[in-house]
């Protein structure tokens, strides 16, 4: 069994709370800090509610509060039709939870998280960029040192849904576009998760009600996704609703689900397509341009759906 | 037997040599004036190319030499490794050809043939969109005359190869994207047939060969196309060429044979994504942004290339 020692990037959020069950749920992952961003809601919501994630579940790792907005572009709104004022669906379960985040920036705590097991540590990140970004600019050197980092992220424009915010750009890189076009263009092993494969990760309703009757954490998060599910239902016609930053989890841990394209990425950051994010295949050429000497990552374009619930489920279940 | 009359807008090129013989023999198409424009060679070259073309075709129609270089953006080099130095393969055949191009520039033609054809005038641009959006800017009451635009230009990503100048840049949109953009925001209707569909319309070796043995024009399209065929052969790995502008041709006298999507389309003026085409689909919504309130028009992104590959057959042979 490979043992993957991570730092959770995160903005909670329901399929971040869905994540963090997730991960909890797997014996071969071992959660070394949290760190908070901005995105589904404001970083002070987003780190309290990573505290009340790590708490309920029993997870235990310090959590490091993050960026409150992005490096160069205008800060947009938080989607609370999406995850609620309070990013657990306005159940406002974590209202009145208080707790301390650990010292030390999320940034700052990933570079020393690095450099103390060089090598060893997987950067999982579900949310913005912003903090990886300002980690790498903290300490590039970081980048040889880091095993993996994998992204919910991005979209290539493979299947219907190419972007979520607009017709090219998905959520989390339009929030950092520059962020994110840092993180893709650094020596470090990047896997982007983006809307190519999550939009079709679609968590069942009746797996999502199945779950919530087998144990407290299945209930919890079914508590928290109704508003989500009903959302998925109106606007998309789906009896179910997107688990993205499961998805980028599942990549991390069964990275055989999924079938991927090599080359280096961009993100674009102004324009009409800011937030989009392109990859060069390796195997075509162009004229000199935008993409040439960078690093070639990689990009999820399909998955085994099927497997990847069962993985879900077993988790949340254990 | 519905009757198209046309303008054609281009840049002769290989592939438009092959156009400009598709439409001529087609019985239900009429040739009110060939427009010509920079993008596979200089405005000159192409303007002498376009008057050798109809007078080796017998194609009877003025031609009216337009624009030397995009709106706003640098020129990009001619592509002389693709159609040639001279736009013929380099087979020169043109060289000592005299004659003199019609009165008055490309887009002042198609703002006074439009007029005086109201409502039954269809324009096939498979060059730059420079002369389009320049007879717009004389006179925007022309595109609620027109019937039809068709364009050889842009790519949404349907399909492999999603750019060939840049991962996600077509050549046409990205020698005039800010003239692209003009020509898809206004309110005639556009049908982009892009690489989505063009990248797929494959001249088979074996049909270029069987052509040429069956009249002249199949054999002078057989000899300046060998440098052309050979360079898909090593690049590509095809047996064959594409042929992108008869493919936008075919779309406009037999459209059953594509498939389209729907929506307001924009082309990317600057930065990495410049030349970018970027549909909207009708039944997607987002965040308000840079699509909204734009007429709704249609891209290519399925063809049946052997029936498509028939008619080309057919008007070569006659």
């Amino acid at each position: 069994m490979t043992e993957h020692r991570l730092i959770l990037d995160t903005d909670p959020g329901i399929d971040d709370a869905m994540t963090f069950a997730f991960l909890r749920g797997r014996e071969d992952v071992t959660i070394r800090a949290i760190t908070t961003v901005y995105g589904n809601v404001d970083v002070g919501i987003a780190t309290r509610n990573a505290l009340f994630l790590a708490d309920r579940f029993g997870i235990d790792a310090p959590v490091h509060a993050g960026a409150a907005g992005p490096l160069a572009t205008p800060r947009r709104p938080a989607p609370a039709h999406v995850h609620g004022l309070d990013g657990f669906g306005d159940t406002r379960v974590a209202d009145r939870f208080a707790a301390e985040a650990a010292e030390g920036n999320a940034a700052e705590a990933i570079v020393r998280l690095v450099r103390a097991e060089p090598g060893a540590i997987s950067i999982l990140a579900i949310g913005p960029l912003t903090n990886l970004a300002l980690a790498l600019a903290l300490d590039p050197g970081i980048a040889g040192l880091v095993r993996e980092v994998v992204i919910m992220g991005g979209s290539l424009g493979y299947g219907e849904r190419r972007g979520n915010v607009t017709p090219v750009a998905e959520a989390n890189v339009a929030n950092d576009p520059v962020a994110a076009d840092r993180v893709l263009g650094a020596a470090w092993p990047v896997t982007m998760v983006g809307l190519d494969v999550t939009a079709r990760c679609i968590l069942p309703a009746v797996l999502s009600a199945r779950l919530a009757g087998e144990g407290a954490i299945g209930r919890f998060l079914y508590d928290i996704s109704r508003d989500y599910e009903q959302l998925y239902r109106t606007h998309d016609g789906i009896d179910g609703c997107c688990i993205h930053d499961v998805a980028a989890a599942v990549r991390l841990v069964a990275p055989d689900l999924f079938e991927t394209v090599s080359g280096p990425i961009r993100a674009v950051t102004s324009g009409i397509a800011a937030g989009q994010t392109i990859l060069k295949p390796i195997d075509q050429s162009f004229p000199p341009g935008a993409w040439d000497g960078l690093p070639v990552q990689r990009a999820a374009i399909h998955v085994d759906v099927d497997r990847l619930l069962a993985l879900y489920e077993a988790a949340i279940a254990r």
